[in-house]
């Protein structure tokens, strides 16, 4: 068999590893490799799959090369001009299920299981796994084959184990803008002496992830061992959860689901449970915001959610809430990371001006995981988190959080360039609408920069008159903080009525 | 605006445009780009969609450059080192109307249109192709929808006009090896007089296409205007399809299907009519073979395949008929273009030892074809066909056409390399399997080594004595040759029967 000798292109691929060969080179020719097609990458037992790209520069790969993308690169682990040998790939065995699923039928555990290993072994192409997600998707999936996809996904990496009963965790399913519960909540549960140690994500489509926002505060890329330090010492942490190896698979599947723009309720179970459970969660509490500009627009939906949640967390082992919340608005005032901190903070020191709905709807969160301790009386959870709260200990325990990820030189002033929307007409504010202020301030350039954002002055229910703000918007860059203006102009996203009682929440009452 | 210089960077990415930009780019760093997103861009008017590679090598894009794989560039149409702007490209708007779909909805003809002109702008990426076709995928087009996809399709690119009120032409949907019936039909209908510009695919998956075999003995590489005036001098030719820039977006939608191994009987009807009806073909006969290890398993799904075809090539005016044929076993002798070329010939030849199958079925389809004549009077075509056959003219005119499209040294004979396969047993072949015979035909390196293949001996129903040849397989590489050999001895894809009645041919009588 003839060999190659691979080449390290500095070409990043993401998620997908691809291989360049020359097409000159003999290899090319004798198997009959077509552009776009998968070959098999082997060398001393190390395989990696990747996608074909044929060169025609000799620089970048010479025939007798293999050139490999970073990603195909350091998943050979092998030396620059190491040898391999190169065969067809062919697509993974495991796309068979997937077109029995294509064709209507029911899948088992066993092709969940072969399908996963494919998917975290590179075998699967971006089209196979949007095959796979489309085939998956809607209402295609039974609760058992949700119970199945979950429980694949969980055992495709690696499983953390923190030694205790009791790991406690929350979960949001996301949309609300300014929605940082969680770094009010950790701080509270931890210092009840719960274990609680939170990962977050950066914003992906939204102008910030609970690790962007508390980046303002503290170092969030912690290490494993790391985070096991600070997790021993302070019960808790707030780190970014992008550097752990836990349900990979979830990871693959969202870079794909990502740019479709298919988000199906049976695979956000999937991966929230497979995700949480990976990181030896024992107890957990969902968010499910719900409103018009919510990912969950009706309560029925809602309550469907909720039933799958506990069918699927139930059957893994996992002690399960639900708490269906008010998601008709922004949480808080601040939108971006350094307006999110600031709320926190004035949370957290009992400041009078603190959002009252960001400060109540964490109380909520933690006192229902406090309750999940055994020594709690059913009931007394939201009591005992107040008062963790009100006496400064959850603030003590948010700096010593800080102080062990490492602190940052705090500066929670926004963006100097700053612009009012005001209101049109005299009324009341019916409507906020979380798509269009959450991207004005994506816009006005957060969460990359952290002091750019959007800071409302009223809310849900407020009077107000003509001529009155209704938000903020901050900025850092003139380009940023013009295209921001242009779109709060085309629409503020802001409603105005002539009465509060207008209020559009049709089906929902909190 | 920031603009960049682009380079051509000689990377082939086949349907797939790829854009390079540096990590170090001040452009990547302000737009937030990220690795595999989709980028926009454009310069004087000219637009293309790329998905971004980051590059980390100065020698393959510099800072301020932005590299672009051969089709990207090509698509540009500007010189190196001329200015372009890039934007983030989105998805395209059409993927809304795909994620309906999914959700379940019907789309109308605006909705295909919409999404067949975003396909065709190099819009979709991979993936979203994979999420249209499972979406429109096994019974999730009700036959309107399929009419307006057809529709869509074939509007996406050029369309032949012949000048003619009579373009024949046929189609096999496929899957039966050595059926070479068009080398047959077209002189035999040109000879009388008839217009049928055919074009073939080559073997993608199969051992040979009539591209393949035609090569054999004529070049089959034609320009658009080389084809047109073969075709007036002829009235037939036999050239490859692959050239021409007909419904493109069929092109594109199976290099995706392909590789996913899916095919909807859905989208097999509108990738052959938009392609036809591209060609400027006005009557179609559609060859649907039935049997076991035929594409189409049993009568009930040959007869609403017929169905499909005859609604939707109604409705754009194609006149269309369906022939449902026997596909239980190979048509011919030979497997592999040679083998294939010599029966073709010896039919031709009216020699007297040529496959009777063959033979036989050609005339049958031409014959239909021959009474799509005006003047033909109907159940005479077939006796019209015979007769043109006998009397040595479609051997003259294929003899023509050859001349036309460019004669090859012909040569016969096939592989040196040479392996009987035995029966293992006294009895009856009762079935014969189409894919396992093409397998090893393909392993024994057809259609790249056009004298490689496999050529039957015996056919369906004849008696064998244990030890006697079933087949022979034909080889030029000994590599190609043991593995063929291996292949044929853990399967023949022979079954011998004690029986004669025993064939396995259970709803299907021809």
């Amino acid at each position: 068999m003839d060999t190659l000798k691979i080449r390290r292109v500095a070409i990043d691929t993401y998620h997908e590893n691809v291989a360049y060969m020359n097409r000159e080179c003999g290899i090319y020719r004798a198997e009959g490799f077509q552009a776009l097609s998968k070959i098999l990458i082997s060398a001393n037992g190390n395989k990696a799959v990747a996608v074909l790209n044929v060169v025609d520069d000799k620089e970048i790969v010479e025939p007798g090369q293999l050139g490999l993308s970073e990603q195909a690169f350091s998943q050979l682990n092998l030396e620059e001009g190491g040898l391999v040998t190169v065969n067809h790939a062919g697509p993974p065995k495991s796309m068979d299920a997937v077109r029995r699923k294509i064709n209507g039928e029911r899948l088992d555990q066993n092709d969940f299981d072969d399908i996963t290993r494919d998917i975290a072994d590179s075998r699967y192409s971006k089209m196979e796994m949007a095959a796979f997600l489309v085939a998956t998707g809607q209402n295609n999936l039974d609760r058992d084959e949700l119970l199945f996809l979950t429980r694949a996904m969980l055992n495709s990496g690696e499983r953390m184990n923190w030694h205790e009963p009791l790991v406690a965790d929350k979960h949001c399913i996301g949309g609300i803008p300014g929605n940082r519960t969680s770094m009010l909540v950790v701080p509270i549960v931890a210092a009840h002496g719960m274990l609680i140690p939170k990962t977050s994500s950066r914003a992906i489509t939204s102008p910030a992830g609970t690790a962007d926002t508390m980046e303002v505060l503290a170092n969030v890329n912690l290490t494993p061992d790391q985070m096991l330090d600070i997790v021993r010492e302070e019960r808790g942490c707030l780190g970014w959860g992008g550097t752990a190896r836990l349900a990979p698979v979830d990871d693959m599947l969202i870079s794909v689901e990502r740019p479709l723009g298919i988000d199906s309720q049976g695979q956000m179970v999937a991966s929230i449970l497979s995700k949480k459970l990976a990181a030896g969660s024992t107890h957990l509490i969902i968010d499910i915001p719900v409103g018009p500009t919510s990912k969950v627009r009706h309560m029925r939906q809602a309550l469907a959610l909720r039933k799958l949640f506990e069918f699927v967390g139930d059957r893994l082992n996992l002690h399960l809430e639900v708490m269906i919340t008010d998601g008709r608005q922004p949480v808080g005032r601040g939108i971006g990371p350094v307006l999110e901190a600031r709320d926190v903070m004035m949370v957290l020191n009992n400041d009078p001006n603190a959002p009252a709905d960001l400060r109540q709807k964490s109380l909520q969160l933690a006192g229902r995981i406090i309750e999940f301790d055994p020594d709690v009386r059913g009931g007394q959870g939201y009591a005992i988190a107040r008062d963790i709260l009100e006496s400064g200990r959850a603030l003590v325990k948010m700096n010593d959080i800080i102080k062990a990820q490492g602190e940052k030189e705090i500066d929670l002033t926004a963006g100097e360039l700053c612009y009012e929307v005001l209101a049109d007409r005299d009324g009341y504010v019916v409507a906020i609408d979380n798509f269009q202020t959450a991207k004005i301030a994506r816009i006005a350039g957060a969460p990359m920069d952290k002091k750019a954002g959007v800071d409302l002055l009223k809310k849900l229910g407020d009077k107000v008159e003509k001529g009155q703000p209704l938000y903020r918007i901050h900025a850092e860059f003139s380009a940023d903080f013009k295209f921001a203006k242009d779109l709060a102009r085309q629409d503020s996203g802001y409603l105005i009525g002539d009465d509060a009682d207008q209020l559009l929440i049709p089906q929902i009452a909190f």
